[in-house]
């Protein structure tokens, strides 16, 4: 039986992970794949880290030129991260008519279109499974298993820092600043924490998602953004009062007047499964016209659930190649050509309840005149809750639950309230979502 | 592009839901699959009975010959249901070349090696990701998704009848015969409730989902199975006052000792993600060794879901027969011919913690003498509960939780205890379940 070789590009974390999968499982991987996967290239600028366990001799190089140049390979598996040289080597090994596989998201979400349309053209493969919700094997779900249904809502907790950072202040009541800075310490968190507190790698996931879930080639730019960095203990003991979790979600809905896309914290009821997701945890909430509501969890990173996406891809593709199949499942469930240009719902037509907290100064008629402005654009209040001040001097919070409302009410409000002298600082929003119960 | 032909046998509820997606979802299909996929026959019975929506004139038949004979189907989708005439009429097809969609668990759970190896020995695939937890897509994640892992756990929740009946008596507390009778009403469950309430589909699922994931052929009578018929409030009031739910588990270990295969009513904790799967969901929890631990959650039976699962099976041989790469993932994970008989660990090797209700005279000294009879089988006690009895002369409970112990002492004690005079009735056994916080 033909053996498939492969090439890995980056031996970090996820790479060594995938390397160890691909040498201490060999013999499993050949009696499952019905072909030998050969480990034969592992390129690094590093040859000297010990990751742990033994790599035989000859695989580790740091001569890119001689692994790109190798017509023995068959799949590249991309784990450098970022846009470069990543997209660089990726175009590259796609042009000489080799297969690739990424746990890269960012490069996918940022260079996406390229990086497929030239895939469809040169008739390769690209595997991305690792690269949304680690080891859970999301991508393929969608692509695959949920084949017979139109999706209608791809939602989902895919950042596992911003998960635990939440998890541990809604459990000991910490501020965001310190449970972040004890995370970085620990490792769970990287020394420039931007991607995942600002929301900014939970939209990678989504743009890819969505991609997959709705047929139309999703950017960046097509999802509203926001991150969980103006979060306060505050907050989340109000949110607990009123019987919610607040989580940092990825929203993809199919509505009537376009894709609803965003990423933002979000307020959810704690019965629903999605609360109880915690600490570094991922899960992918899924809606299908056949096949309802179906979720996925399971650890969103590390190294050995990552790898074992990765290697998932390999086997895929090692398949196709054994049996000339190649291309038997589009990357992204329909053929690169019958993509559609997507047609966005503006995030001002965006409708649903809000929580507002204000941080006012502490005196009479305040109440009146912030509920008077809110009555003007037509936003009702359902509940309001108002505290003792911190200190003496300090702002006094007052919390809102409000109904139905329209985005673009709420921004024209909101702006005219924290413009008030009264208001002493800009008002917190947490929108609610409606999720039906699971 | 080739056309792919399709002979539905069965044209009950799964059989409608399936035939609805194949036929209004024609395009979608054919765009997703890159090749049409046309529903030729549907063969019942039945030709009268609306079943809500418009078949094209010409697929429906009662003609199963000319269906079986018809040299251009390419699958036949199997949706009769139960051991016969089902298992003839795959076999017959099967021998005749034809692919095979199934969703009936009960056929692969006891013919799945007569099945499996005639379909080896004629170079067809068998589709049966339907048969387990309906549109889940639990069967691609274990046999695909997850490919890079030695699956140590698979463990669920995967009868949604006997959940639908632990949930309404949990939130109600009201009695096994009255909520089954309720749901019997309202068609949750079947006339005959034997299958589900006595854990035997559960038992089907397992054999199927453990076959799958340690690669032996599982049959029934690898499993221990003991049902919820004599769960009463008592018992679910009881295990919530420890902070447990009551659930029917499928669990599949391997363990040093062998495969551990049971079903039977389970204490999980509260706080486990397993405990909040309510009603008639489903939820399959999986560990491999690099994956770590997943969770997929959804509806596990009804007509959408499970024609989804269908219809995915039906793409997938689909783009095989196209490429000419049939056999791309064999049926069970592994080529037939390389499973491993079975080792399987005794249920009296069992150890594990264990909810004891005994049913008592009030007299004097009865505690004592249960618990010097406990003590003698080195069965210690966690904690003990004694409330009032329910009426004058009716039996008092007596509620123990142990430590850690052998289900062959437990057997043992148990025998003796419930032979005594102040035992009034068969001691009530639920076996508490190690998990992992999730």
């Amino acid at each position: 039986m033909k053996q498939i070789n492969i090439a890995l590009l980056g031996f970090g974390t996820v790479g060594s992970g995938t390397a160890r999968i691909l040498l201490e499982q060999k013999a499993l991987l050949e009696k499952r794949a019905g072909c030998p996967i050969h480990l034969k290239w592992i390129c690094d600028r590093d040859l000297t880290t010990d990751r742990g366990f033994s790599v035989p001799e000859g695989i580790l190089t740091d001569d890119l030129e001689r692994v790109m140049n190798d017509q023995e390979v068959h799949i590249f598996i991309e784990l450098i991260g970022g846009l470069e040289p990543a997209r660089t080597f990726v175009l590259d090994a796609i042009r000489r008519g080799k297969h690739v596989v990424t746990a890269n998201k960012a490069l996918l979400a940022v260079h996406g279109e390229e990086i497929f349309r030239t895939a469809h053209e040169n008739g390769v493969e690209v595997g991305f499974e690792a690269s949304v919700a680690g080891g859970i094997p999301v991508i393929k779900a969608v692509r695959e298993g949920l084949v017979a249904n139109n999706i209608s809502t791809v939602l989902g907790i895919l950042n596992g820092t911003a998960n635990y950072i939440l998890t541990r202040m809604t459990r000991e009541g910490i501020p965001f600043e310190r449970v972040l800075a004890q995370a970085q310490e620990k490792g769970y968190a990287e020394a420039d924490p931007t991607y995942d507190i600002e929301g900014v790698d939970t939209a990678h996931k989504l743009a890819i998602m969505s991609t997959l879930a709705f047929g139309s080639q999703i950017g960046l730019d097509d999802i509203y953004t926001e991150g969980i960095s103006r979060i306060s203990p505050l907050d989340i003991a109000f949110a607990r009062e009123f019987g919610y979790h607040i989580k940092l979600l990825a929203i993809g809905r199919k509505r009537e007047k376009g894709l609803d896309l965003r990423i933002h914290p979000t307020m959810i009821p704690d019965s629903h499964l999605l609360a109880q997701v915690s600490g570094a945890y991922n899960a992918c909430y899924i809606v299908g016209d056949s096949v309802g509501k179906i979720m996925l969890y399971g650890m969103g990173a590390g190294q050995m659930p990552t790898g074992s996406a990765v290697v998932a891809d390999v086997v895929d593709i090692a398949r196709n190649i054994t049996l000339g199949a190649t291309g038997r499942v589009p990357s992204l469930g329909i053929a690169f050509d019958r993509l559609r240009e997507p047609r966005l719902m503006p995030m001002e037509d965006l409708t649903g309840c809000y929580y507002f907290r204000f941080s006012v100064k502490d005196q009479p008629g305040v109440l009146a005149r912030i509920a008077g402005v809110l009555g003007d654009f037509n936003i009702s209040i359902n509940s309001c809750v108002q505290k003792g001040r911190d200190s003496q001097d300090g702002p006094v919070p007052i919390v809102m639950l409000t109904h139905e409302a329209a985005e673009s009410d709420v921004r024209k409000a909101l702006k005219e309230i924290d413009s008030m002298e009264i208001v002493l600082s800009p008002t917190m929003i947490i929108r609610i979502e409606e999720l039906d119960t699971l």
